[in-house]
């Protein structure tokens, strides 16, 4: 029985976890666990699984669920997710969104514990420090995206010293047959249409700026250690290859499924073993798998995202910040789809980068380039 | 520096092998070979590579070659071929074709060599006994077929308990796009014109057939102790994914690259490590993948394989004997490309299974319905 802690329960990976541990109650346990505003579902949450210790955005909301449930206990805000994330537990899953989760995995790490990770702002704002902190602390950090998860599978008994490059596939996202002309009159409800993956509203939009693309490459970068040079992206419709590895050898090994994130989840929670999961890819239903190579001047945002890891420092924490903002203000019907990009440009073009930044710099970009702040 | 012998070094793999070993002459000696009656190919190999023991078909010619080349030790026939499996070498490539590399295989095996296997004919006819032996013996097989090395590749760093099925790609061969009834009509030219790779005669043949891909089945088995019904084959006409491993998680694996032979070869020889190689796939030019179900009523060869293995036995062996014979008569321009799948056919049902054969049984039987005794 493995011990599993959540941050972020409610959401789209949160949820799926969930499932996963549904589907195997004889292996996992829900211990604590962490929820926003999404109080009705959070009800239904600890009902069905029982957690230990369950945290919430606002203090009101766990005085009140207190009442509800007494032999749970409650806690909140900030200080509420470190709590969750230093809970006695096998397996942390990241799966809360945005810079708000760097601090309590780093404590997490500090603990020592396995990390599932969902939440790649965390790596993009400050990879460097979480690696570094993982090392020392000897933590373990299985990666749950699903481009970071085939890789981290196509890279299981080989040596990094023999890769010559890692090849993330990206479906294109929603836009990815408009032209930057057609991009101007697009709509909130047309970004959020993503062809091939349940996802959370805010990774379905930066799918379809292709930021999402450019967060996980820098991600890739601090999760294996490899060069920002060796690290191509590649456009490819069916979701069906999540991501490759090549070698130097030539040979290239890729990880293929149905686009259910619940596969990536469940190996970051097993392995080194696989169990059972039903519904497979019908491999006697595969017709065609399409690639294109990545167009920089279409996906202007995956640049940006090359240029922030290239300048190091803080900028790939203010680009993260400034997209945050940015697609925050595009849900709330703000400002228009090609404003992302122009805002994510602007902001990081204003920034003056600080090298070798540590956590309270880190945090103080984030907060200032995520603000409502003109440039 | 890995000392290197080679069994049929003037064929197919043999040069490929040769190649690598040009390339990385830093890093392997060729030791001991043997050849057939190419001996002008023999005398340029003897004079670059400088192995210390060659052996050849016939008596005359090891005779002439002791004259020309005095620091040389020359052996020939059926035991010069096993005088070259027992040579002191880090590994053995055993690339000679047909039945014939099975006693020298065995006596290699007791040496506990490392084995790169590339005479599929040898597991084919004999997988039990090969297997058991290696497994007694401590004798390590690393598969050189580029299907094979794929999914031996896969499987690195995972568990056999784990897998759901391998799937094994076919390109199709030659004639993939003709229906049986345009097959009455194809010659020997048309067949050896194979779209992706670059093979020797009898496998090209094998292809075309589909054959091959049924003796690729049976050698799965054998290699990865996988049973008949967990191995698939699927078309996928560019030969780009060079096979698969589905896990019980629904994660698929598969190894893709260059029709390069080389690069199978290459990973055999340096496994479990990768050394560099020139001319990787682009990835940027790939474009489309296609895959369509395995037509078993289209390719009759390939069904016929399932039921040799299936009924198991002599059967593989004799399957395997029938084919080699028959393939040898379509190259001779005896047969039509049909009366290939007839005689096989033909061969199989007349067959009354022997279980458990030793390899004496085995070798009287391959024998026999490789021999020009008409059913």
């Amino acid at each position: 029985m493995k011990k599993i802690s959540i941050l972020g329960v409610t959401g789209s990976i949160g949820t799926q976890t969930l499932d996963v541990i549904r589907y195997n109650s004889d292996k996992f346990s829900v211990e604590a666990i962490s929820a926003g505003r999404n109080i009705e579902m959070l009800r239904q949450i600890i009902t069905e699984f029982k957690p230990k210790l369950v945290s919430v955005m606002d203090e009101r909301d766990a005085t009140s669920l207190k009442g509800e449930f007494t032999d749970v206990t409650f806690t909140y805000g900030n200080d509420g997710l470190v709590d969750v994330a230093t809970y006695d537990a096998d397996i942390l899953v990241t799966a809360i969104l945005g810079s708000v989760g760097l601090v309590p995995t780093l404590r997490a790490i500090e603990k020592g514990r396995k990390i599932a990770l969902a939440n790649k702002e965390t790596l993009v704002a400050a990879g460097d420090i979480v690696m570094n902190h993982a090392k020392q602390y000897g933590a373990e950090i299985i990666p749950v995206d699903s481009e970071h998860s085939a890789i981290f599978q196509c890279l299981n008994g080989e040596k990094l010293s023999q890769v010559r490059q890692l090849i993330i596939t990206a479906s294109g996202g929603s836009f990815r047959d408009l032209t930057r002309e057609e991009l101007k009159h697009v709509t909130k409800k047309d970004a959020l249409n993503h062809p091939n993956w349940s996802m959370g509203q805010k990774i379905t939009i930066d799918s379809a700026t292709m930021m999402n693309k450019g967060l996980e490459v820098i991600e890739a970068h601090h999760l294996f250690n490899i060069p920002i040079d060796k690290i191509k992206t590649l456009i490819h419709r069916e979701s069906i290859i999540h991501s490759m590895v090549e070698f130097t050898d030539n040979s290239i090994i890729a990880q293929l499924g149905n686009s259910d994130m619940r596969t990536a989840i469940q190996y970051a929670m097993t392995y080194p073993d696989r169990i059972y999961k039903d519904n497979p890819l019908d491999i006697n239903t595969l017709s065609t798998l399409n690639f294109e190579p990545m167009d920089f001047k279409r996906f202007k945002m995956i640049q940006l995202a090359y240029d922030a890891l290239k300048v190091g420092g803080t900028m790939p924490a203010v680009m993260n910040a400034a997209n945050e903002y940015a697609v925050n203000r595009f849900l709330n019907d703000e400002i228009t789809f090609l404003e992302i990009e122009d805002i994510v440009e602007s902001r990081m073009a204003h920034h003056e980068v600080v090298q070798n930044p540590d956590l309270e710099t880190i945090l103080h970009y984030d907060k200032l380039y995520k603000s409502d702040w003109r440039v």
